[in-house]
């Protein structure tokens, strides 16, 4: 047991909100590094850049000392490799979450049968928040402090004054 | 029990169906008023405009005395606030639909405190009908008329038309 | 309107939850009158006994003016009809609940035309609260004071101590 | 019993992978003859053009003597009609599937009411194989050839090229 | 294609409804001969007998001249192979339907890998009938009349009196 | 990091399957310690008794250095106190599992705000494996032996002679 145990997050994070740092937190208590890899969308354009969302997510882990982000291209499980780890975290909300995780899950095992998911459910308060919900209220000028970290709800407001909305 | 009870039902209704009507209708025995809350889309381009789906909406309701359509921009709780109420009415067809209006109502209770989602479930033959699946039969030139209002089919035709399609 | 709204809560409530409260509590304020019906059950043994169950519900609803609690036997939807009322609550938690509740609403539809089912989602921490957890966290003697009226938590231990556990 | 029995199994297949030739496979197995039928896709933009989709289709049944595959434009269940049939396949792999396809095969009925969609599960190691997975991994490099047919595998790689990514 | 077809439609059928004839109905279209395979039930009670509930069948297939019902023991992929077919009719209804028929499908090919299940939807207004529910309502003294054939409203009838409900 | 990290595995175990043993071989590879924590049941009688199901569970594990088995009465989230962990491991393979998890993390999390549950998925030729369904091919003589440890499937044969099945 002397191998350091590092943990992968990946996800797209447009953006990072209360529940994916919740999920972090916990990942960061069972494992001795946690990894989130956020990832290039190479099909349909994100809200906030690749650069955007990485470093939104590094600030808002600058509280957890054994938690990073870093950006990644390509397949996660190469990414996984890479980083000298085979377990993965995804946060499971609700059944529709779920069904496209397992499939997920799967397909990766069958990419590189080492890679092991293991999935955590987010605090009670963040079980129905998901990055789009934000994106949606933000874009129409609800207010998201309780949603996401400051950095992020600053960003949203500061976006959308340079779309002139 | 004096004040009036108003019950508002937001959607995009793009466009309007008999489904939609069949639950204005149950809401407007239940309560004093309905207000179909047509939703200016911000992230998709929708298929009819707003004012069209708003008109489309006044048109199809013009047999329920106490209930009428009125678009809204911005927070759909913001919007029932100045209408003086807090029951919002959805409806429920299939499990997917459930798991995405149990978020949205939980958001929106986070959002605002006082409003109240109820749920209503349509006549059974309008169970498994959609706005999405009324554009696509309209698309390749199938018949609609079992499915929406005759309002509603002549505008699809011309649509049609005008894409020359 | 000058007719009095009745909606009537349907259930086995074995034994009442502060989730079912909160049910009663919101359509309170939607409707004149609530009557909580407890269904004689048939087929299973309940834990609690009609008798018992309809007392506990009456004891819970006391600080709710207009909502009282009432047992029947047969088909819910003559209970309905013999109540003067066409609208029935349910309470709606998970996904899994959803589908049942679907069928139940589309039985009682062919039962009984009239009748109109309305679902209502509980307060977010009541959310994954049902009786049958209730029922299991009291018989390993856990404690369930949070999660159900106080009447019921004390006939929970009584219950316990009668079997001698 | 004579009149030959056509199985109709229509979709995307943007692009066919092994699952839905798993499919093809069962069915052609119970039934005389099945015809792919490739739908022009009126919304979205495909990855593979009309023509290139239904190619890929045709190479990869090369083996399944009683199987073809043919494009169509308008109402499956026209398509269906003017092929003869009232049988359509539909693969379900998942949950999330189901719903959509219970919604489409009561549609259809709507449309038509002879048709008659019956399900077949694909191979238990093709169960959560879909062709956007398949999109997704050949963008990010990932290898696909236990996946989709040699044909598709190769369709891939030189769309990639192509797009000099 | 000289081999007569035989599907096989297993189920407990406790008691057959239209829902169960209509799957019969449309199986009895697409294949040569359709027997229900009526499983003894070796864990919980039934409610009818297995004599009772196969001489139910058998009467409410009496206009369907390629079906018939027949009683089985042991596992249903034997009775299968017995029967010299390999083709398996399910009904699915509803999601939760679904997935234990997904498990249950899987677990039978892994027990017989020659074994293909195949799933219909009943009519739509039988979509969410089910024996147990026909059960419940009969048990209140409901009418059943509209959901079950007669022999089975009739058998229902007598049980009760038997039990001097 | 020093703190030895040992993961409760709970459940009923009626029997233990080769999904079970699969999901203990995953977690003793995360975590230093893995305890199955075999659950008296209190409601409905199991089909092996707590000793039998606790032994099998010992037998089955006799190649994982890092896991045991042990029995406990009362709320898991105390066992997991006294065993001095605050990590629960369950298995997800459907839908319906994954809802009634969710519904016992969150109720645990009630229970014990220090509790974090994990979900992890079995290898893919065991995700539709479940104890009933073993029970179900088990006592209609079905073979169990590529399902369960050979100790589970010898312990059913004996337990069916003893039943003189």
């Amino acid at each position: 047991m002397i191998k350091k145990k590092i943990a992968i997050y990946p996800g797209t994070f447009d953006p990072i909100t209360l529940g994916h740092i919740n999920i972090v937190q916990k990942a960061s208590e069972m494992f001795d590094e946690v990894v989130m890899a956020i990832a290039k969308d190479n099909y349909k354009e994100t809200f906030f850049s690749l650069e955007e969302r990485t470093q939104l997510c590094e600030e808002a882990l600058i509280d957890i000392p054994n938690a990073r982000a870093e950006s990644f291209e390509g397949l996660v499980v190469d990414f996984a490799k890479k980083l000298g780890t085979n377990i993965m975290i995804r946060g499971l909300r609700a059944v529709s979450d779920f069904e496209y995780e397992l499939q997920l899950a799967l397909m990766n095992k069958k990419l590189s049968d080492e890679i092991e998911t293991i999935f955590l459910v987010p605090r009670f308060d963040f079980l129905y928040l998901s990055s789009s919900m934000v994106r949606n209220i933000a874009a129409v000028g609800g207010d998201v402090e309780t949603l996401v970290p400051k950095c992020v709800a600053d960003a949203l407001i500061q976006k959308r004054r340079g779309k002139g909305i």
